[in-house]
């Protein structure tokens, strides 16, 4: 399934519909395994249920975790221009340089849970254009950066995470989660990586004004990312569906990953179903976008970075709730004697 | 200071009072190192503060966290008779065997995140006195197990995590809370590993009633650990106070760890200050200790197993705070520009 190259959006959406669900004998084996393991039951709390979540999704009941992915994909925006980020356009291509020698946070919570760590720097000479001024994105431009997304995965991972760098994403993301779940633009604008109070005004204003300039995005996923999206974040979805073609479960990060993950859900629901959320942001409209997804954060710990950090730490509870699913006696094997 | 044999509850407590406090100039050069680093500032929320946090104790600007110890200890309670848990008293030992053979979710968790584990059993053939009918131990049998506790702790280990396993130590951590924060027996007694509504009013009856035998008990920690204690929770509050003399960190487990660690606190404010609470319980009288505490829980995941099983899946998380801390680059290391 993978080294798909979709030619057309309609293409794209069609086999978001389509996709595979889990495998119901792993969740009924998995279940049962739970159920007899050495400890009370439902002691384990929610990673009771994440390892069941996991097996299902890798049709396995007594699977292993042995081989996390995480894809971190930049790209710039022309509404960087209009100022809504403390930090420099340069900052973007700076990080890919940084994320390539090994300095950034990702590159340590890769390394620390073992995943693979891959970068995808997507046309950074080449920001999307203005979206207050029309579409960030032609057709081909969102095939290209989706395809990219799509082929990125590696089909012998076990589990995706994928992450952003793009100076002025939280400014799309806002505009995003404005067009799919409404509101005011207030309510999806946040601080972002440090903006002052008049730095949030014009930031409100600018999510606004991306909705007004492109009214076929609001309550249409697809046409959302194209239009207010940035590359990275298209290839974040392409991404996230291509792991549930491929049964590669998904840890979500932060705010503009689910919001772009927000996107392939509207448009196909049960598109997410692959999906745990690994963290919930300190950017307040995180809260909010994981709450409409109805998925609850495996961590809270404040961090609002990006780079797939949140949920990349996630990898380690995951990986503990599924070495002792995966791991742990039965009551029967260990000769201990239940309630 | 590790090896020692104390004599006297006067001895440890004066030595409690005594203990040294994290290094100044690690706390700075921690912090200054943190400002530098390749993320705006605070992105990493909770993960930068607990960096810093550890870099004092270790006394390292720039720590690494590569030997961590589980250490669960084992024992049985006269309570156990009174009918206050749904699993018969012989499970402690068999589970005891459980930790031996590689079994128990403990060992795939100390496994998962590349921690020593060592089980001390704790004298399971003699169960402490019912302690509705007087103290639960004599001095010289607290003494006994405050001494293997405090000699149990690897002085090269970088963290550590103490765990339990005793049929009926809900009861007794009830009881102690009960001892030292006052309130109703009801307020600080849950269904542990699963009791119905009849055998939680049997169970909190138990509680008041212990405290009824032990008045000493009331406001006075080492008192309270040795009066309604059992042999595992005073040899858990043994290794923490160790742990601080060999300037080690510790990540509190769940109810029955911070029942035990709270009477280090009380009979020496400050004693816990190189504790991080792991998680926070699905029992719910776990969340008022911490409360009581000062002590944020860094994973709330609802488990309610023991073992040092919530703690252990915290070490994940330290883990990446450290690799963050110490393995990112500055933003003058990696040509950033900075806001």
């Amino acid at each position: 399934m993978s080294n798909a190259a979709f030619t057309t959006i309609a293409e794209f959406h069609r086999l978001l519909t389509e996709m595979p669900g889990p495998d119901d004998g792993a969740l009924t084996g998995a279940n049962e395994r739970n159920s007899c393991l050495t400890k009370p039951p439902g002691a384990l709390g929610q990673l009771e249920d994440l390892a069941i979540w996991y097996a299902g999704w890798r049709a396995d009941p007594q699977p292993k975790l042995s081989a996390p992915q995480v894809i971190v994909f930049a790209g710039n925006h022309g509404v960087a221009s209009l100022g809504v980020s403390v930090f420099p356009t340069e900052v973007t291509a700076q990080m890919v340089l940084n994320f390539q020698a090994g300095g950034a946070a990702i590159n340590q919570l890769a390394r620390t849970f073992g995943a693979q760590l891959d970068v995808h720097a997507l046309d950074l000479d080449q920001p999307t254009n203005d979206f207050t001024k029309g579409p960030a994105m032609s057709e081909p431009e969102f095939l290209n950066a989706l395809n990219t997304g799509w082929n990125a995965v590696n089909p012998d991972a076990d589990l995706l995470v994928v992450g952003e760098m793009g100076i002025a994403n939280t400014t799309s993301a806002a505009a995003i989660a404005l067009a799919l779940f409404g509101g005011d633009a207030g309510d999806w604008t946040g601080r972002g990586t440090g903006v002052d109070d008049a730095g949030l005004i014009l930031k409100t204003q600018v999510v606004a004004d991306g909705l007004g300039a492109n009214p076929d995005a609001k309550g249409d996923g697809l046409t959302a990312l194209r239009c207010l999206g940035g590359r990275e974040l298209v290839a974040m979805a392409g991404a996230i569906a291509a792991a549930r073609s491929l049964h590669i479960p998904v840890l979500l990060d932060g705010f503009i990953c689910s919001a772009a993950a927000a996107c392939l859900a509207q448009s196909a629901p049960g598109a997410l179903d692959h999906c745990m959320a690994g963290h919930v942001s300190a950017e307040a409209a995180h809260a909010a976008i994981l709450k409409q997804l109805g998925k609850t954060p495996l961590l809270s710990l404040g961090l609002r970075l990006g780079e797939g950090s949140g949920a990349a730490l996630a990898i380690g509870v995951l990986q503990g709730a599924i070495a002792c699913h995966s791991g742990m006696a039965t009551f029967q094997e260990a000769g201990v004697d239940e309630a």
